[in-house]
């Protein structure tokens, strides 16, 4: 089967479509990897993922209406199951069997439902990303709002897979000298990359200070670290917190410490622009809705600072005709997740490679 | 000659360049067929068409202003005449005679302007579209607002050779099963496609039950038809009414009935975006001004309706790499509209074939 | 060294970057000549141009803040030092050697910071253009509005180097039927072209009117002239005035008469926008504020309807696929400067020719 491809993103991959609970009984039109979909949910609840363009003259099918499980085209009042297989034509007995709209795996998992934009025969369920701090009970999630990054989303993968960068973007909230000063070690497998980054005996900055004197009252030292993780092409979860220094936190007693999941996936929209969802778990304090907005205004906050940077940084490398980017030592996370997502990409490009590998 | 050529629209045709009543002593700037041009009238009220850019350095001639019958660029003073000859250059007594701006062949008739693109050579008034209805003193017309529809004419023609598209589109006003299931019939010669659609026995939708109980007093059940003629490249007038069930208007009766003519016909502006002319012509209560105005109204609705669709179509088209339309039995007429323009078309190519034929 | 060539400005030339007083301890981002660049001043107030995108990964430096005379990039905090060296890189103590932005030859004169694009080892000061009317303790200068011209700037040249357009575009403040009707003439060097048109004995239009009769009383007849200098590439400097008829001006007499001079420089942002700098110098009345300002918005209004010309000939000028403009005899002066600019041009697209010649 020949694949259409694009040299930024794999097309097989499982991609977060949305949360879960913007997919109801009506019809949502959003584009992922260039494609144009229309979603919508059976009576039974399952989602549904169909090219938003009508076989006959190719109206977007968001425009027209629900009727039972089926979508029924705004225009000439074709309509098709969630299969994609039309069953309905107007002023005609028979249907062409030939009618039909293509239609996409869809999998609905911790809080996300996900979509498969390659060859349906190769999507796996187990391939889709672990998010599941999302809904796991030992956690509470705030939810962010979806960001519509105006950048490649590989410029949000070398976002986050670098963190000095809190130092000089977010100043006011995460900041700290000493995530540009501290070591950190990186790992990397087929599917992952791992950044590990422990700063020692630090005064924790305003965002940290705030969550551990909420469970332990006010502290002066802190161990904090940040461990990321990459899971290809576009997943980034961090394991991020701080304990009092001395208590063992990298040693792995987290008990005097907070502790957050960031979770963070990036959509292709075009090759220009991305769907950016993200949440930020904790495991403390879970009936307390005050914190959780505290924290979702927060991050809310620092993801704008970060919005700005990338949408400026995007412009710049359309207009810049300069070869790829260059590398410090801090980018060492960032480059093997760049070669995991060139390596998918790759592999599509030479589909037999693809199949025998 | 050497004719510039589209793929989707003829030159040698006449357009409508605008209603009759937006030609005054005034310059008005308007595209069509991709040519910026300049309309005024003369002291006579005659028409006039240039290029809308100065010999000298191109400014747009709109952008002036009107001496008697000349215009005058408002940059150096430059003037033209009704023939686009030059009649004056600053500081210089004679006048280079190479200097001019092309003019083109323009009609009044049936309250329009019409305009033709092409050779000038091959401009004949008896091509010029029927619209007489528009100006009959046996009618009354309704005269809509120009839709400055955002997409290649060819989708309005589409749109109303194939009137099934009431149902699902217009079901407030004009829908009804029966258009979609009713059996039609099309005729088709070297400039025009009939389309012709009889729907007995029905309940009147909206539209119509209102007209036909202005006339009559209420109505169950009614003979409906849409009678289509499509003449090249882009104006389409539908002999549209119902009459009371068995009086047999399908024979020529239609004394015991509401009639009425929507007149309709598009301009390419561009590729993607056509001005899109109609009216709405009846043959009863010519005076009375109130349902004049309420079927404009009413149509005006209608067509706002279509406008939605069509740019909607349009945007998918360019978004989509697919080949052309897949077409059903209800797009007949549509197929034959487009075989007669690309004929049209094809002959502008292959001049010589134009001028044999 | 191989450099990048526009077929429509040199990059070996100044051009004014902005006003002096633009710059300051702040960082300031223009576009020029396609490029990207990033201005500020150093502690001592000396004037900085850098590319506007950091080495490392291309987000614009103008996102960032000055520290001490370098600045900080806003994303990872890689610092330049006014020679675009790099001076800091987070997490390491080494810095790679050819870390740079390149930077630009930048001298403050005249009011204004003018920068050199191109070969930087051909940059020399006595070729920045003479606009030394502008700080000229003799003249008081009336500082206009920068116009962000949509246009390419030799448009603008066209305009300035033949001024009969003044009849036409600006009638009710400087326009008189004796610009377009008096003779002129034309001179012209490698670099320059001046050409001056007297118009002997004509009633003052409103703008001399009005600052004659504030020297010297109501005037009926006066000589006016206009000695236009175009400095290639992109400087105008128009030598205007009026004196009461038989007193000499012409022959060098300027006593009993009002004069200014009207400077301009064009500077290419893209190809089919510049930046417009302007000012109105006089030589009388130097602390009269009030005057000053009457000037400006005199000069601003006149300026204004030039802008609405200018960008309406660009638009029509991209939309015409025609052939260049023709020219008549009142474009000799505009021909000439387009000339020098053409060579200019030329010379850089045959580098061995330039450094020959």
């Amino acid at each position: 089967m020949m694949l259409e491809t694009s040299t930024s993103f794999p097309l097989n991959a499982w991609y977060a479509a949305g949360w879960a609970s913007e997919f109801q009984r009506t019809l949502l039109a959003r584009r992922i990897c260039g494609k144009d979909l229309v979603f919508y949910r059976t009576e039974a609840g399952l989602p549904v993922a169909l090219d938003d363009a009508c076989w006959h003259r190719l109206l977007p099918l968001s425009k027209g209406r629900l009727d039972g499980d089926d979508v029924v085209c705004g225009y000439h009042g074709i309509a098709f199951n969630p299969q994609g297989r039309c069953t309905f034509m107007p002023s005609q007995q028979t249907i062409n069997p030939s009618a039909c709209v293509r239609t996409y795996p869809v999998v609905e998992r911790h809080k996300f439902v996900w979509i498969w934009m390659g060859d349906a025969a190769l999507a796996r369920e187990d391939m889709i990303p672990d998010m599941h701090w999302n809904d796991d009970p030992a956690w509470t999630s705030a939810t962010g709002n979806t960001i519509h990054a105006q950048c490649d989303y590989r410029l949000v993968v070398d976002n986050l897979m670098d963190l000095t960068h809190e130092t000089f973007v977010h100043g006011s909230s995460l900041g700290h000298k000493a995530v540009a000063e501290s070591p950190f070690s990186v790992t990397h497998g087929p599917r992952f990359v791992t950044v590990t980054r422990w700063m020692h005996d630090i005064h924790p900055p305003p965002h940290w200070a705030m969550q551990y004197e909420y469970r332990f009252g006010k502290v002066d030292h802190v161990d904090r670290w940040q461990i990321i993780r990459f899971e290809a092409p576009s997943t980034v979860v961090i394991d991020v917190g701080v304990a009092k220094t001395g208590t063992g936190a990298e040693q792995g007693n987290r008990s005097i410490g907070v502790n957050g999941h960031v979770l963070n996936t990036m959509t292709p929209e075009t090759e220009t622009t991305c769907h950016y969802f993200w949440a930020f778990a904790r495991n403390y304090a879970l009936e307390d809705e005050q914190m959780t907005e505290r924290l979702r205004q927060d991050v809310i906050r620092v993801f704008g600072e970060d919005e700005v940077i990338l949408a400026a940084q995007q412009k710049a490398v359309l207009n810049n005709a300069r070869t790829p980017f260059y590398n410090l030592n801090i980018d060492a996370g960032a480059m093997w997740a760049r070669r995991l997502i060139d390596r998918m990409v790759d592999n599509e490009r030479a589909p037999r490679r693809a199949l025998a590998g």
